[in-house]
């Protein structure tokens, strides 16, 4: 071999890692960092592993430090490796090497790294879950207001049965309260702190983890000091629970589309949110739910992106080099911000257009099977008979060009009388009753159907769930502030010496 | 438009879509099928839905069906749409229209078929539970036996700390233990009966929802009734959990193929594993290793396959047409079971190479860290100073080609005088006992460290938690049985006609 | 350690690897390797390697074990280690071990299992090719004979302009066209022979590579032999090139999704391929559509699976443990033998609805834009004026119900008069006629538009291209059958002695 | 349904979409938009469609827009839907809104968008192209130096043959030759002009398509005007072919990492790109190789990201919307330039390390099939007889630690005696050079394998085939520039009044 006169860094890597991983803690992850240093110093005070001197001086100097930083002028040059060894620098310039290098007792980049991460996404987390929790509020809200609002309710992509547009919405709140839950039960693998872990096997000094992880804001220690830095289900358990969220919205998304078609127009978009034509006047582009499908993909892949980097990373190769991925990860969050805000500000903007409605009604005859059910209750019918009746009801419907509401009487009292042997007892407004898609509706009273008291009885239910959800939150983020304002008060009293 | 006069169905999709699901009702689905049939009946009668008579008639001929069948006999025609249809037929045939058709009341192809699906998972996600709690078992009794034999910890892929295979598996059986959380969780939103959804809206007979589910063994039903036929993130959840089981122990895998590398060597894979060249009696290849690799990416991509179903499938049209899907989910069940069964053997047979887990903890001098950390606790040096003894020493085994073991005190001596300007404290037993391994595990005692006492709490905890999980999976099929028992004797006492 | 004195294989290796492995090569591979053994035999004689005697007895004992092959007795005991050794076995039981053993020189189970690897995936690509230009020239046909049959043309998934069906399939036929030629150039990577490669170097005995590539049916030699058994771009670009196949599909089989929508109804699919309801006989479940769908979505899974299990496999880590990885392979073939089977039935019996799309043309008023730019050819108003006409035209046609064939002429006299300050010299046939679907697309013959002439010139050009692809599909065809007869008559000289 | 009183845009909908959008217009897009706006003007002009004047004036506007562009100054508004509105307005306010009118004569924001995004996406194929083939360069570079350099070969990981490492990167440069004649492939599906499609169907105006091809630098138009606006294959293609480099370059980044391990240390790797630590000066931590495994992993989930885009997109329902979508797909380029681009200076950087590839190569045994081999060619040995000597001896010299170069020759001797009941005729110098890496290698020289001139000849056909790619890339780059200056020269003739 020739003999290697190199100096780190290469000029190479300087410019495609080292510059590129500098900008990104500057964006990201910088204030983190120094959360650490402060609790770091004063847990190791607490233990006794520093001095009241040497913990005043190091709080000192880390506050100095923030106050004089000026990200924009703060470029990677090369000189400090990243961003940490350019904080010990700095310390060392301020307190000298000895005290400044005490702080860096029992830790190290890669329990430091990982901690960072994991309190970046708890903050991401705890906003996404809020956004998401303002889309359920709002689905329940336009749910309560359209509860009784008659809908065609699809399978196969064919108009199927009357429902509610308050009902069809409770379908989605559901699967959405779930992904919630789905979601702190995946922040439950955040909330956990590696500090104390050091590079991997925790260390000889008497730190104190669990006081670390309360004045960071974390419920617990993530226990096994190898785990903490190499297993990184932290990372994957976030977003495979995000990306389920993006999954289930863009297939709703897909239902919008659909029922904002021209030909169905079940939806009405308002001007707000429709593209015009220059040259179509009639042509109204929905674009935004384009906009919604393409933005739930995006988020979608950028999620199963994260996990992929897992793929080929053995178990126990994770380390400071991540911080390219979390900043991937987080533009999933971004993405699915905007995702989540558009939806909900178009879900109640948007309004079921009654006339449509009746009208797509009317041509699919969607009214009939009830019919047939009243046939079975009231006149007794077997089955099979009943539907013989209702089912050539519906194809003299169609054959004649009319609907529920048109069709006459006469047609269905000689379907009964050939079919039964005998005439129908329904009168005729039992009988045009039996196919307005009202009384569709309100016979269909079963746990989770849509007929009024049982849809009340299911919102009741969601608002409880959501504010479940809220109270969540809110104890989530009563124990950062908790946690910060202990952390600050520790911090101020360990400077002006009174801690002891 | 030309005239249709075509019959369904058309042979192309009979070959193609027809016969093949209609062989996966027979290979999976059709015991769940009937079960519905049984609890369905029993629900009605209890209903007053179907008098004694019928629901009698209707449970005999049930009865009957399966007594009959003949898979391998039962051939797809094309005369029947699907199995449904085939059972239904055979009720017509034995009990006559009228009363087989009472069966159908209330319900649809809709509910039944994502309740069967549900009932499938069930089984499936039971039974890897228990393999995925095996393996995690078996993980713990071997980290209990191997908790104090030395290993070589990596970070980037280098050696860089000591540590026990106890504490190391330790990370990867909390991966598992959360693992197997994430899976519970999924198992709520899959433990939701559909049964009364029917199409979409429920029905206007008085059925009873809650007593379905009970009968058929779910815990509650799924409320909203067009979210039964339509979230389907009882498809997603669990597969989206699972396939992070295969990704984080594909991880894993990778490890175990670093360690089993010749040059490395730190684990011994027995012959029994190993397939050797007839040409190079020295070539152990350890290819099991290879093929849980491949088995966990192959799982995963089968996980990911059936999200990707769902992402252009709009909410609403989530259908019976699944069978084929539901299928393919199966096969990420059947890897994963041999994925974890293989690996479950493997890691209770392979053993760690203390002889080279010595060689290449000398070669590589990574004990030196903790020197560092005893000057600074025992000789008060600054860590500063501290470093530059022990970088020296490191600097200048690797020079001489010595290690921890051999590396001459004197040397040390003089590069402690050198850098701290006096005579060190330490004498040669504590010089040398502050760079053996043992030595440098034993003062790893915090929390989740690799120290004896620390280590046996974790792993204590851990059995603890696997045997909650292990009761978690009783009660599930406690409540299986249980249901299945009670179903068996309900449909008794209306056969017996001493129901009412 | 303690003492390893266990030998292979382990039973849970056997079960969940061994076996399934043999399993895989019964039912996919052993005709191959038999291929294999034959064409190596015959290279050895030519090269002098193997005597004339030796080469006979190779063979005849190669031809014995075919004739004796019973694959369903034969079943896996762990004996050997698969099906190669047990190949080998037979054939040191046929001729003894030193004749039997002269047959494996210079080779490996490495190259001659990518070689397997590679003829069963031409053997299914050219499968899959023939299915696919069926599909193509199946939907040209119906492109000729519907070349005239106007449709509503979407953008943003509203109606936007009339089109034919003709030119609407042309837009697919190119897609599938290109991606026919994407295959044909993944096929140049997997013909390519990797025999001679050998474990990895190539061998000191003096092999024909070429004769190999030769009587195998490759086009030429894989060159580098690392890269033969190591670099498997023959496996990542075939399923590449597939899975783009299967995206573009799924996207097609969308449109149909919503064109056969009750209410859009544009395209109807007769009723060989709709599922009914027994109780809504107005409902047509078009539903093959959704299992195209979900057959997409599963190839691409599929396809993506297969590239996800290199993602984790070091560069020279790729070995004969892959037959598992090739199976699951051929699962994308056999899922999308099914897709595009079925698609190429649907379409070649569905028939657009003339009824329906006249309805919905008058409706969403989409001939318009024609009006305007007849306005600027033929009056010479600027665009701007004429767009306000057109669009003035427009809005007053929706505010009265009308459409493009019923709106009265004196409102476009009238708005005509208003914007342009003077009357319009069209007449009221030509303003009608540039109002109707026919004339639109009669003037749109730009290359690649809609009007007869334009379409039937490409439409030819297709017909063009399907035969080209054809042509080359009948070489690849040619060639592997030329080899093969060649392969035979070479076997049949040295076994009778006639080949020197 | 309450009146619609709102107007677009829609606060949210300017937030989240309208104004990010914009944004990336003004960093990826403008110029090209500016372009086709050049050329559609002349190409207008030259089919009579606009006056000598009317163009004069167009192109003298646009070019004022250009001049007077401040890209920090515009901001988005919502005054303007996007970026062309944009600029139709200011030329309306520059020349009148008749002949500004005239500008969009026979097109559409639907061909303009798609014709901007594959110009983008030229220009970026044409980077990554030259960046990639730098690296084959280099590659070749590095191979032609190192060509006799010995290394171990591996396979299943474990240390199998010597080769060289101009043979092993030869296996890479053949995937990276071939991944580079995918691109061609993809490149000219993007080369297709998509301008004269307008919104769908092309127009009634005599617009001349192949011209604006021509101007714009394209080959040739996409014919099916549906198509150029709907298939998006110009979007599928190239990123699943960018996928698999990136797959390629991942696996190839694990053998790095594997070959780098401080226990194989077969490569070593300079100062420039290690990491260090401050407390274990012997640990050299190799980090850029995982960033480039982890860049490849972002970089192939970024492609991955922009095909999941496409799956639940309906074939005919690609629009102007996809600006987002697009820019996400250049994150895949940007990542990837830094990828290839760091590769390509670390694998310039590294040398083998000839003390550990020996070290190696003696405690394998790895020579040992080469003495086998010899002594069927030398001494006319069966294999099966050859084999035991040469496997009785491994196995003794494993026993004894001895290797290759320290053997003793009697115990060769011994074997053979026993084996062949004879004495050897190969003396001590031929078998002692039969068991050299050297020998092992100069025999290798079949087509592909690591002799001196086979690899010579290898490494002349990549050069040959590397330069074939730098013509075609040049013959773009020639392509491009012509037609910009084509264009421009237009642009000026019509500006001066002189194109008549």
């Amino acid at each position: 071999m020739t003999p290697d006169h190199s100096t780190f860094p290469a000029p190479v890597y300087k410019d495609t890692v080292l510059a590129p991983l500098f900008d990104g803690v500057k964006r990201h992850h910088w204030r983190y960092q120094m959360q650490i240093n402060f609790a770091h110093a004063v847990m190791l005070a607490e233990q006794g592993l520093l001095s009241a001197e040497e913990v005043r001086q190091i709080l000192g100097a880390l506050a100095g430090i923030i106050d004089g930083l000026d990200l924009d002028r703060l470029v990677y040059t090369g000189e400090h490796e990243d961003f940490f060894y350019w904080v010990e620098a700095e310390l060392k310039a301020a307190i000298g090497p000895d005290v400044a290098g005490r702080l860096h007792t029992g830790r190290s980049r890669n329990d430091m790294d990982h901690t960072v991460f994991k309190l970046a996404l708890k903050d991401r987390l705890a906003a996404f879950r809020d956004q998401l929790a303002t889309l359920v509020e709002t689905l329940i809200t336009v749910a309560e207001r359209d509860a009784g609002t008659i809908i065609v309710a699809y399978t196969h992509g064919q108009p199927a049965q009357p429902s509610t547009f308050g009902h069809y919405l409770g379908a989605l709140i559901e699967v959405l309260l779930r992904d919630l839950e789905r979601i702190e039960e995946a922040h439950r693998t955040v909330d956990l702190s590696s500090m104390g872990a050091a590079a991997i096997t925790t260390t000889g000094f008497p730190l104190n983890r669990e006081r670390m992880a309360e004045l960071l804001g974390f419920s617990a220690v993530q226990e096994n000091s190898y785990g903490c830095i190499a297993a990184c289900d932290y990372v994957s358990a976030p977003y495979a629970a995000m990306k389920l969220v993006f999954l289930h919205l863009g297939r709703f998304v897909q239902d919008l589309g659909q029922w904002t078609g021209f030909e169905t127009g079940q939806l009405y978009v308002p001007n707000a949110f429709v593209q015009v034509s220059s040259i179509m006047p009639q042509k109204r582009n929905p674009v935004p739910i384009e906009h919604l499908r393409l933005m739930a993909s995006l988020a979608c892949g950028r999620c199963e992106t994260i996990l992929s980097t897992l793929h080929n990373t053995p178990f126990t190769d994770m380390n400071d080099s991540e911080g390219e991925v979390q900043a991937a990860g987080y533009e999933a969050f971004e993405t699915g911000a905007r995702l989540v805000t558009l939806l909900t500000g178009l879900i109640a903007a948007v309004q079921v257009d009654p006339v449509r409605v009746r009208r797509n009604i009317e041509a699919a005859c969607i009214t009939v099977t009830e019919l047939a059910d009243t046939l079975v209750r009231v006149e007794g019918l077997p089955f099979r008979i009943a539907h013989e009746v209702a089912g050539g009801l519906a194809k003299a419907m169609i054959a004649a060009g009319e609907g529920p509401s048109t069709v006459g009487f006469a047609k269905f009292q000689a379907l009964f009388q050939h079919a039964a042997g005998r005439a129908a007892t329904l009168d005729e407004a039992a009988f045009r009753q039996a196919l307005t898609p009202e009384h569709f509706v309100a016979v269909r009273g079963l746990t989770g159907g849509p007929a009024p008291a049982a849809l009340a009885a299911s919102l009741s239910r969601y608002r409880a769930r959501i504010a479940a959800e809220r109270d969540r939150q809110v104890a989530h983020a009563v124990q950062a502030t908790e946690a910060a304002e202990h952390l600050a008060a520790s911090v101020q009293l360990w400077r002006a010496g009174s801690a002891a």
